[in-house]
């Protein structure tokens, strides 16, 4: 199985960090590369941050399809141009959110998700109303760090738990979502620090959520629905 | 009063049309200047092309916040880079979708929209649940022809009143939206067709709807709100 | 264009002062003319003030429809006798609570209403119900103040900006709507006194937002539809 | 026990009707007496009758508050002015939408209401919402009889069958309700006809429903809260 | 009329406490018997003993059909087996949460439950759901004392004031719902002291509840749709 | 990691089966053991028959837990016992239901469930609901074949295609779910008959979604919240 990870911001510094993460959650026998973008943004935080990045994720849609690959995660939990690339390529693709949180459902009654900053909580709102769970999520807190600030990586544990700890003492949460794939390697402690204090809950990451998910539906054979997910009509395109 | 109008499509072609069309629906005061893009595609019919013209229809915002304009209209039903677009400016923005559906809503219970092509079916849906005003609405038909076919009119509004006059009879709409902005210029004759077979039901046209609805809030003295439309914070952009 | 606007209390004394703030609302060419109750309450502040005022406003409307007006404003943000009227005339008709809460969901997430008395807040919840708009209100608040003594303009504005921004700062509201009619002159003052305090919210007045919202349904030349206000049967009526 | 039940129409010529259906209904200990209005309309049939019922009905609810009945059902599917009877009497008051519709809830999944004619059908989900339970509403049919036409019970019997034997077949409805109180004395004729016919369904009979509803509410010693149902503030009032 | 009250719990000693109780509930004419369970659990207070309650509530069922009652009341507000029970009982069977919850609508806007442990809150939440009445729970309190220590009966009162109290006080709360069937004999004592602590709001005892709408039920005579409640097709069953 | 298949009906003649069905989906290196129950029912075609088969399941969950799985499918997509299996193992546990509607959810708008009999729809509708994903249903079919018949292969997949054709056709389903984890190793042919027909839309195994759904929460580290699903209090249990 081919998985291929676009990481949705311009730069080559991310690539490494990411392989190795991502393959931390990977079958054995799946094969995964990651790409960033020639055109878009240095990170995305905003609705004008994930319009900019959109058409150079699509263009690695675009490549990815011609590659043939078997699933694509577009690693950022704003999924951003998710719903775009399903329709130019039959594979899965998913981005950080619906994996996550769909995951989270099954493990407990209301969601809490800890994302970075104040200015990415509409698009969330937006998006879980957008794939109808709103109801489900409890609260939606924020550790006050810009994306390109998480390489601090006590800092943002420090955080988490804070807001998470918070969240599920107030009942607004039983189960935490890490509200940006950007915050690599530090669930399973969050979860054992949690533990450690009273608050049992689990702790998804968006990350591996995204690739077990695509590797459960290509093992399930699935692709996106092309009465959802028609093929854009051809037409004159200059982008 | 100054408003701009983004045709959010590549090309000149459309400019005139549009500018005329909006020019019979604001008030006399309004100054209308019509713009359309330089990078983006022939027109928007799918997620991909709504992805593709966002950077190009936000060139055409920050022109504006730099012009000083007292309004902006996206002209898409699609409401295309809308929500990017009020994080950039502090004047309202409105694409095609949000002020007809609104304006429907205080006319009658079911709103029928009667658009294009089944392809942006889910677009509209979507949009819908963004809004929260997806229980709203009774039905989205199609009158299966392309954006840029629109300019048959005859066959347009046969086609429109084939549809809405059955999505009435069969109960489904109370309120006709015309769910494209490029079916101008029809509006009134089809609410007076579908009256004079006994479907006295009223048709927004989203132009009309749109421009009205700056007009208003221009005057009103309302700019988005910036706890839910947070300017984007400074990094690198290279698009 | 010619707006009437009914004033659903008995006595003559608001009659000048709804006159002046309507015409600070209304286009130049727009006609206005404020007419009063002979059968009513001094004020709306209960379902039961609601129920007993409505025939006197019914019979303004009748006398709106037999004047040919185009659109009428029943001045109460309580939307009384609202769906009644769209019955028994040709006209739009609105109340101050559809107008000003549709335009509030283009402005920012979440709507906050500031009202008067605790006895209308059920009425509101009601409200926001039956137009399904319900899940978008994130706090409705209270002055405490009774619609007759709104005319001490300085300590509504104190309590309403008490409350406004508190509301704002719990992250319970990111649009303020003023929840009386009778609040009338203070919503840009509140808004600009907001923004000085780090809460650059739109304050939306609902005697503005239905005055326009009428003069846009007239051009836009849409009326009830007929399908789901139909007329009334004829029958012994004796009120 | 004392119930009050007001006719909301004017005339005395339903007054006996309703007094021997009523007492089919009630408890052997509860007393019940039959009120009609002294202004209102013949029938309730629109928005706009219910409007000018209003007045009376809670003519009678202060009669009935000064004579300290246990309770008051007000005869409309509509819930005429019952909201508003709940802020002035310390007793409960139903119509025949809310008590005849959460029975209802209690017996099967989908409800279908069978009423009297189109024009009442944007009132009831317009209740609906209100009552929150718009989700539960399979069907709203009609059988295009007016209120003064049900005393041909025959006609009525089988425009009835018709409809709901209909609703069932489809998958519509699992239980229902007549959706009007001038439906009398048919509910069981009705539910025998349709099992006769191998749609197997409770049929819920408005009075029934609401007399019952009123003698349990009673009997557990509930009333209005007081929370939700506060007195109306002092003030001038002519009607 | 008779009613069949099962305890969903082994053993014989609650069943006179629950006769008592039940019998003063119960209209004069109203036979009331009560049986526990041969095999099940002390008590339902977890998904786990309401499963392992169930077989032993089916048996008591399956009874009571052949004993011809009139209507079955399962005497736990958490409705174990309701649903199975009405599939093969043809007369209306409850719990205590529906009647009690339902009853509870027609009295004010939000609902607030008070229950006995946090356990159960989960339950409630998912039974709320799948009646489709969430929206109305304004909250679930817990008193923290298991089923069977509630024979302390100041303790309890005391317990479910202070929580009652705070869900009023806060807003949280316009009609008070016990939320556990062992709290017997102490909703209008605690009614009378929430409003003598001027917090005026109805309070609900759940087997008040359950025995007057079996008795409506039964006097209406509504049994269980045959489309929702379908018999369980013949097989081997060994249980 | 070990992964336990609890088939939900008594005998030993489905065990072979299930474990080669299950062996396909799962990985490699996923060890998979199947039980089936010593008491309960032949199969759960009702909610009689699955609050029979529950504490037979229970004891099954129990033995896991002792056993130190990694994980529990019970194998019915009626998702029996699940959530009171949840209280007592530290390991994820799904039926068919969740994961595999879950997983239809990120494929396609709309969910066409293709179920037994019409006696498991209210259930079917019951879960979504507790799921909170009942908007996304749009349509539930039967093949009206009981469980124990689906031997049948080839009558079983020209329903199952009939169904799901329909379904598609008539816009009520963007992708398939099959609504019985009896309709073994069809999903894949009824994919490609569908596509062959030009409908290009993917179908969910619900036995693979499952076995996929616990592999990828075991590698997540994922357990069941403690804050939804609390241990049981201690008591006499007898059954």
């Amino acid at each position: 199985m081919h998985i291929r990870v676009v990481v949705p911001a311009i730069g080559e510094t991310l690539i490494e960090h990411v392989r190795s993460e991502v393959a931390g959650w990977a079958a054995l026998d799946t094969k995964v590369d990651v790409v960033s973008l020639t055109r878009g943004t240095a990170s995305i935080e905003s609705e004008y941050d994930e319009a900019l990045a959109a058409p150079g994720i699509l263009d690695r849609i675009e490549e990815a399809a011609s590659d043939g690959v078997d699933g694509v995660f577009i690693t950022c939990f704003g999924d951003p141009a998710v719903h775009a690339a399903r329709e130019i390529i039959n594979a899965p693709v998913v981005g950080g959110f619906e994996p996550a949180m769909l995951m989270a459902l099954s493990l407990g009654e209301n969601v809490g998700i800890v994302t970075v900053l104040p200015n990415v909580v509409p698009m969330l709102n937006s998006l879980a109303r957008r794939y109808t769970i709103e109801r489900r999520i409890g609260t939606i807190r924020v550790i006050d760090l810009p994306v390109l600030s998480l390489v601090d990586r006590v800092a943002m544990l420090d955080r988490l738990f804070e807001q998470a700890s918070d969240a599920v003492a107030k009942g607004e949460a039983d189960v935490i979502v890490l509200g940006c794939t950007g915050m690599v390697g530090v669930a399973a402690e969050l979860q054992d620090r949690l533990a450690a204090n009273g608050r049992a809950v689990p702790v998804v990451d968006p990350t591996g959520a995204a690739i077990t998910w695509l590797e459960s539906s290509v093992r399930l054979g699935l692709t996106p629905s092309r009465t959802t997910y028609m093929p854009p009509p051809a037409k004159d395109r200059c982008v």
